[in-house]
């Protein structure tokens, strides 16, 4: 079975916007054994839009097509759709209910361009949309079944799993391909460091495809497997995790390619340990990537983001006189923070940063990308020092975040920090 | 001037990566006046990328081609243009030479597979890669120009700039089109809102385009104009953005697109007021969010994540009493928490966040979705309360977040807070 997708939108056609829809789209159609052709991205132009299916649908056995279903006037998937199918748009049920349930719960009341949204091309199915306004549908023009989305990436990502993947699956019937792959997520070495460890997979797995995948400031690498024998593939599988493991070392995060948040919080909680943050540089990013951890209060306590010297001798108790003899950005510094931020919260450890993430504040001696790390745990205090240059102040912020839970992650599984 | 974009590669096509290099190229081709009407994406095949080929050979006036110039097997983009345009690979001197000074500098000596890269379609004029090893050609193939570059996306963009841009400005001559866009950033009206404020812009301003863009939570309302007279265009945009402005009235955050982070430090730094924060359920992303902004040391002193009771008790000075009597998510905790954060930092204001962010923790009372936002200011305090539904934990974290910032925009310019 051959897939296309297409991404429409003036946004993502005049580059203002990266089109990350097409890559979750592909990746889950080819995973479900389903071979991906070719990807178009159109405007919001009716011609080249109708023009773009009837080509895909002399071509392809199925299309998914993202965005254009809104209720604005430049929202034309469905018009084109069904001039290319050539019939016309007509008020659909299940969409006019979809629509309405969605307003009822919000206690909204229908506006016009809304109602747009409730025409369907004849024939189509719609397919309800349970997180947004739009719903989508599906359609054949000519050889093709089209499922057409919204382009907003959530309500896509549900309808894709709800309702698309499984059609398509049942569509297959006995010639299904199973696509397998694992992927684990890695610390502390670059791209070409680690693809050098991985020397050799190749001759190992010649079965297995292996892929670095960069998901800054993690590397991810994926190994992906094809066939028609699940349980085979797995197998396959589970023994590559286990080569390239021992190849990694402690750079491995997880076997599981969870990020280095999820793989902190749950050493924590296995340890029955608790969490205390005192961020300068990173600026509660740190905070906010442990919280973004379902349940993630089990060990997190408090937080402070002590961005101004005044704030860390009130809050954190730094001793001015460390800060006036070794400087904010300083591990003495950071030690005394992360010291800080455990006692006032009655916590087991304590982690603080203390750096500079540009792009202004550098100077010789601590340039922009230096970031000082401290570590108070029940047996001590550690301080650390680390330079890094990625040229954005985000960038920095990203990997001083990372380089700090690096540190703590190091500290429970008891084995050393990293130099950088 | 008609453009389309091809992006080649497997990693691509199967969704392993997302394809940056299209946007930049589109953004840049309409920045100089290229219309680009199709982006496509095609994997490592030769028969489909000398098709892709073939069909924008009928179609478009220029393509720029990104990837497949490696000196690996797979890489088969001077292979599939050759088939395309009906002509062989020949060794290209100019070509032999960028390639063999790449690793006189570094040097290395010339290896097999980078002597591939030497070969490129007998009429192509090669294109020098001053920052990597794979050289880009030109090649007419049917009516059109291709360009191909490498897929590495610094090399790509410096090819592009200093090579690729400046011939296809040239070949437009007198014919230049101008391209000029503006965004609005927008938070607190739905999407179908926005556009019914926005009805009769059409009519007012028949030369100018409009879209919104959801950027969750703000939406971006767009403004583009195309033509050949750079200065009227800038005029009637700014005209459109005046218009806009007044029909959306306070729900604007920003005339140049600013996120609302950097509207509320701005509006700080005007008042040369300070800010404290004290964030529960949003957990670090409003403290991250402001110290993205360079400079926001000016003004955001302190930041307290208290994930539990006890920490605001201890550290914001919270009343158990309150939080036993109203529980920690409401309006009155939310006002102590914002005082106590003023308070111990010593700034011009606190704000506050407590609510449930789900999956878990909702009750009748207290849905997922609930947040209660306090501000502290010099002349009291008050508290908001909220409810939205976004299905996610991200989600609502950056609403909730979204909704602290706009309760302090608003008291910092004077105007009522939102009611959602």
């Amino acid at each position: 079975m051959f897939a296309e997708i297409v991404a429409t939108g003036d946004e993502i056609r005049t580059g203002a916007l990266i089109d990350s829809n097409s890559a979750h789209i592909a990746g889950r159609l080819e995973e479900n054994g389903v071979a991906v052709t070719r990807h178009t991205c159109v405007g919001d132009d009716l011609a080249y839009l109708s023009t773009v299916f009837s080509e895909i649908g002399n071509r392809a056995d199925v299309a998914v097509v993202t965005g254009g279903l809104g209720p604005t006037a430049d929202d034309l998937t469905a018009e084109a759709a069904a001039k290319a199918a050539g019939v016309r748009l007509e008020l659909d049920p299940s969409a006019l209910h979809s629509v309405e349930a969605y307003f009822k719960t919000r206690q909204l009341t229908l506006n016009a361009a809304s109602r747009k949204q409730t025409y369907l091309p004849a024939g189509a199915q719609c397919i309800r949309n349970p997180v947004g306004t739009a719903p989508g549908f599906r359609l054949k023009i000519g050889r093709c079944q089209f499922f057409c989305l919204p382009g907003v990436p959530a309500e896509m990502r549900r309808m894709l799993a709800d309702a698309v993947l499984p059609q398509i699956v049942m569509r297959m019937g006995n010639n299904r391909l199973f696509y397998r792959n694992r992927t684990l997520s890695t610390f502390g070495l670059t791209e070409s460091r680690t693809f050098e460890r991985l020397a050799g997979f190749k001759k190992a797995f010649p079965q297995i495809t292996l892929g670095l995948q960069v998901q800054f400031p993690a590397i991810l690498v994926k190994l992906y497997a094809r066939g028609t024998q699940d349980g085979q593939l797995k197998e396959d599988l589970a023994a590559g995790v286990r080569w390239v493991s021992q190849k990694i070392g402690h750079f491995v995060l997880s076997q599981q390619g969870d990020p280095i948040e999820k793989v902190v919080g749950d050493l924590l909680k296995q340890k029955q340990a608790s969490l205390a943050l005192a961020e300068s540089c990173t600026g509660g990013l740190i905070a906010d990537m442990l919280t973004n951890v379902s349940g993630s209060s089990a060990y997190f306590v408090f937080g402070a983001v002590s961005y101004s010297n005044q704030a860390k001798i009130d809050i954190l108790k730094v001793s001015p006189e460390t800060l006036k003899r070794c400087g904010a950005v300083h591990a003495e510094t950071a030690i005394e923070m992360a010291r800080g931020a455990r006692d006032i919260s009655s916590t087991t450890y304590g982690l603080s940063t203390s750096g500079i993430a540009g792009p202004t504040g550098g100077s010789e001696d601590k340039p922009v990308g230096t970031v000082c790390i401290g570590l108070a745990t029940p047996e001590g205090t550690t301080g650390h020092r680390f330079h890094f240059w990625f040229g954005s102040r985000s960038r920095h912020k990203q990997m001083f975040a990372a380089a700090a839970l690096d540190v703590l992650r190091r500290e429970l599984l008891s084995i050393d920090a990293l130099r950088f």
